[in-house]
């Protein structure tokens, strides 16, 4: 029941002319001491690849990242953040703003309950950490939707179309990027990627196997189709 | 009590030809699932600038690292790691065929004690992860030491020189390079660094704010003295 589509030509189409878009980029980082953090796997570069591909296509992009390390694409605005708790904020911000977001970023779904302030010793044989919910930024996205196209992003290891359908309804999702990350070829630091795009009511899409900047052309693809 | 050196010319001279180091760079990932791991601030770049320079020197430098994004430098062999555990192994069989080690890694003092085999859903308002203790690989490369000479690394954020005493005489090393990884400007993710090198019996000696590469420099004059 998934249909797979063959790349289209790269193309240098000014389809997103003067559409205001916000990408977020990277995975969070939660502190646990001034030393330690949990991090997830993401690098960034899927959604690097977006921004990069959403300002050729005319487009104003605003990134939010926590990649200080990745080259900012041309033309691009960039806002750095560490925290899930700082990019909500510099994403609510600018939300009013855009036609459209795309959370490409990987967010916490936890962070540590009380960060210590200074490095923690290795005193004792275990320790125990606490950690609490995050904020759920793109459910809060699709409450407050206006004019907004809301695009989201799961990374599963398993259940994947199953997550994702739901996933799409219960954050009020107009597109939602889903990825098996316990494929070792694809995804997470990988050059490579390989999803499938779930919309409200349509069949599934499969985009197979294909380097990000061109995974990135046929998510911009559908989100266009979206905004005109 | 503390002494400055100003820094000495970078030399190419051959200060280290034949000698065969170890040299351990980046921090290690502890897995909490798929997805999220536990990983500390360390960039691997002190341990990068280190294996460059004892290499220009004339050393045989093998590197173990957690940092395949980095340029690995010309001529010298490297091993990549991700845990504590894994980065052990990979110590330990190395260490009876070289003549010095350089523990610049910073090895995670904990780990998840049960990794998750799939991505843990958030279905909880609060999660608890169990650490243990991870092994200490310096203090048993100090327990096993014969002809090595040993270098350790400790980053600290209060009692700097305390805990750096405590370290150099309890893990038995020959040269403890210690930093205040409180400080911004240096450090973690920086291209500077400040440090202060310990030894046993000796008043510590401040090697002076600047680029990593001339850290190195430092770090190996001392390291050399100690080998011929």
């Amino acid at each position: 029941e998934i249909a797979t589509w063959f790349l289209s030509e790269i193309t240098s189409e000014q389809k997103l002319k003067n559409k205001r878009i916000l990408i977020t980029a990277g995975g969070t980082q939660e502190a646990i001491d001034p030393v330690r953090l949990i991090v997830n796997r993401s690098s960034g570069k899927m959604g690097y690849a977006l921004a990069k591909a959403a300002q050729q296509q005319g487009a104003q992009v605003t990134l939010v990242s926590t990649v200080p390390a990745l080259p900012v694409p041309t033309g691009v605005e960039v806002i750095y953040v560490q925290s899930a708790q700082e990019m909500r904020q510099a994403v609510l911000k600018t939300y009013p703003q855009v036609d459209a977001v795309i959370m490409a970023a990987a967010v916490a779904d936890y962070r540590v309950k009380n960060p210590a302030p200074t490095k923690i010793k290795k005193h004792s044989e275990t320790l125990t950490l606490e950690l609490v919910k995050n904020p759920d930024i793109l459910k809060e996205l699709g409450a407050q939707k206006e004019q907004q196209v809301l695009v989201g992003f799961a990374a599963e290891t398993h259940d994947l179309q199953h997550y994702a359908q739901q996933k799409l309804i219960q954050k009020n999702l107009d597109l939602l990027v889903a990825n098996d990350v316990s494929r070792k070829d694809i995804g997470f630091g990988s050059n490579d990627n390989e999803v499938i795009l779930f919309q409200p009511e349509q069949a599934p899409i499969l985009v197979a196997k294909a380097d990000k900047a061109a995974i990135a052309q046929q998510i911009l693809a559908v989100l266009a189709s979206k905004l005109s």
